[in-house]
């Protein structure tokens, strides 16, 4: 990969996407600042989002969708940089399990993200440069209150259900410990209350391995116009593993070779699995920006919703009237199904109403992107039966 | 860590052990060239060792115990490196379960490796300079030829036993197919006869790291006076999570924080965890060569006993009379049991003498190296049964 990615051309930093992005954007000006957990009263801002179907006269059937570490805004429309259709297309859509024809789908890039919602890479009005490393830290928290922003400028007072993946469940669980009253139902899916040690670590090599690239110039890369691809790319290339199970490598590429019968007794990509994590982490450098991987990545390891109520899960979602669907797959080994009941037997708890689906799947934690029938048909059902509650036709 | 690893100086380079090591050495000359697997007659070569004990009059109680990724022949004496107890000191000396006192214990770097024995560190008689990349692959065969060439040499005929974990366990495998005449017991511990996709894609990040490194310089960086401590530090940090299971990382760190009470807001080591895999980075890179680190991990992924042998693992072991003791660790996700099972089956159907012991532990694929005493106790039993068959007192 090494040789590869270097003698590819760098693109235009910084991307025109960062603070001009194809999505529509709502503003808010330095007298409407975001209060940050750093602390920070955080303005000027703005987030970048999405939105199909109609919102109804009641504005009582808008759905949020929270995007994933490295997903964006474009969660059923092509994206503008990779040209690719949106990231859930099979899940929101007309007649789709996320009915698009019936709801009033939003999704919006996070907080601290690379897709127009300020981040990093964003420029600093008062300087003119990207923030680079001077943008503040930013938590699960602060992405989910930058989305209640939106929500309001969208007039939307309730939203009827919050759903996301991964991340994104991370999100869909905030929103309801902090907003349990304008979130109608929720469905966290392939998620946890909080990162565990395992996946910290993880993160923390990734990470070293952006700042090890010393074209990462410590965090100036867009100012000096150069970019760490080696350094991200290896990062992807570790995660990517997390996203997949033992026994989908196994099924897909086993120890097979790539363009070749034997081995070739050299450092090229002999197995198939190595051409592929290569690929991965090729493709991923030209999307996505450097400094918001390690921000968005340290958003979550710092992600404990107990943490803030002494350790206390249940209480996080004391006295909520959402009613919940948790969903976790058998082969996900980085958000394994303890994790959800975990969420579960909280919930449980605190009186909640919640749903539980642990879908049998070898596709590991990514089973949540892809075509899993069991997951859209629970969705479909969840959301169905929640509309009907809700009183939406 | 980046910036640590970069303020601290730098070892003399080339290390003296690369080819002059603290250990007995034997050696090879050009007439006495060692054929490896990619078809080379490679010579001169050396391999260094360590022994403890005394060999016999009969020359019937050698035990040779083959090293981990990253081990060497110090496995019961101090490292003259790290000035550190041999590497499997709990489990080898005076009255222990692989006992001196009765045994003539042998270890030796493996082929490829930085201690003493013919590596990419070790100097190229035609060149005086490092053989960086022109140096060979080789394969977990080669490195088990080399061995058997070492046991030629100390006058020994048949390996009373031979035990190893890890890489260790995979040579353990490979002698007794390759030698099985030579091996009376053998004892592979948390192994496989084959490494998995996921373990060949965790290799493959680890090298992309170190190749990513600018002053990996091609491989030339003891040439250029460089170190790609980056690189290897990162690729270590990313492996050491899959030593480790995710109940050990949970009990040993959890969410804890490093010498403070709440978070820093910033990329600082926040959590136990990252100050722990930062250390585990630095301390690699003091001791090992980063080629070595891709040869011997190349080594590892090329490994399957079963491929030679048109998939049939147990016609690897046809005929064989080595009596076999193999054992796994519950929580080891990296050499699962499922790996060791599939030998046991392997070794059924050749009609071998196979014990097989599952050991429940919480700390990973690690626990062959720690004090897990039902390792111990297995390990001792079954030696001390192979002694009394094989007549040693």
């Amino acid at each position: 990969m090494s040789d590869e990615v270097l003698t590819r051309p760098a693109p235009p930093a910084p991307h025109p996407e960062f603070d001009a992005p194809s999505s529509p954007v709502a503003r808010f000006g330095a007298d409407e600042p975001l209060r940050l957990d750093a602390g920070v009263d955080f303005g000027p801002w703005q987030i970048a989002y999405t939105t199909h179907g109609t919102l109804n006269a009641d504005r009582s059937n808008a759905i949020l969708i929270c995007h994933a570490l490295t997903g964006d805004q474009y969660v059923a429309s092509r994206n503008p940089v990779t040209g690719k259709p949106g990231w859930w297309d099979s899940l929101v859509g007309p007649g789709k399990p996320v009915d698009t024809d019936r709801f009033f789908v939003v999704c919006a890039n996070v907080l601290g993200g690379c897709m127009g919602t300020t981040g990093p890479a964003s420029s600093d009005p008062g300087t003119g440069r990207a923030y680079a490393l001077d943008f503040p830290l930013v938590t699960i928290g602060d992405m989910v209150r930058a989305q209640s922003r939106l929500v309001d400028r969208l007039g939307i007072e309730t939203l009827f259900c919050v759903l996301g993946g991964s991340m994104g469940g991370m999100q869909v669980l905030q929103w309801a410990a902090s907003y349990p009253e304008r979130v109608f139902a929720a469905m966290p899916i392939a998620t946890a209350a909080r990162h565990s040690a395992q996946n910290i670590a993880f993160h923390e090599v990734g990470r070293q391995a952006v700042m090890a690239d010393p074209d990462w110039r410590r965090g100036q890369y867009l100012v000096e116009g150069t970019r760490p691809r080696k350094g991200l790319a290896v990062a992807r290339m570790g995660a990517h593993i997390t996203y997949l199970s033992e026994g989908a490598l196994h099924r897909k590429f086993g120890r097979s070779f790539q363009d070749r019968l034997a081995p070739t007794f050299s450092f090229d990509a002999d197995f198939q699995i190595e051409s592929y994590l290569r690929h991965q982490g090729m493709t991923f450098v030209e999307r996505f920006d450097p400094n918001s991987y390690l921000y968005v990545t340290r958003a979550m390891d710092y992600f404990d919703l107990a943490a803030a109520q002494d350790g206390s899960l249940a209480r996080a979602f004391r006295g909520t009237r959402t009613r919940f669907c948790i969903m976790s797959f058998t082969s996900d080994w980085l958000f394994p199904t303890v994790e959800s009941r975990a969420v579960v037997h909280a919930l449980n708890a605190a009186g909640a109403p919640v749903g539980f689906v642990e879908i049998e799947s070898d596709k590991g934690h990514d089973a949540f992107l892809l075509e899993e029938p069991t997951l859209f048909a629970a969705a479909r059902g969840f959301i169905d039966s929640a509309a009907a509650a809700r009183g939406i036709a």
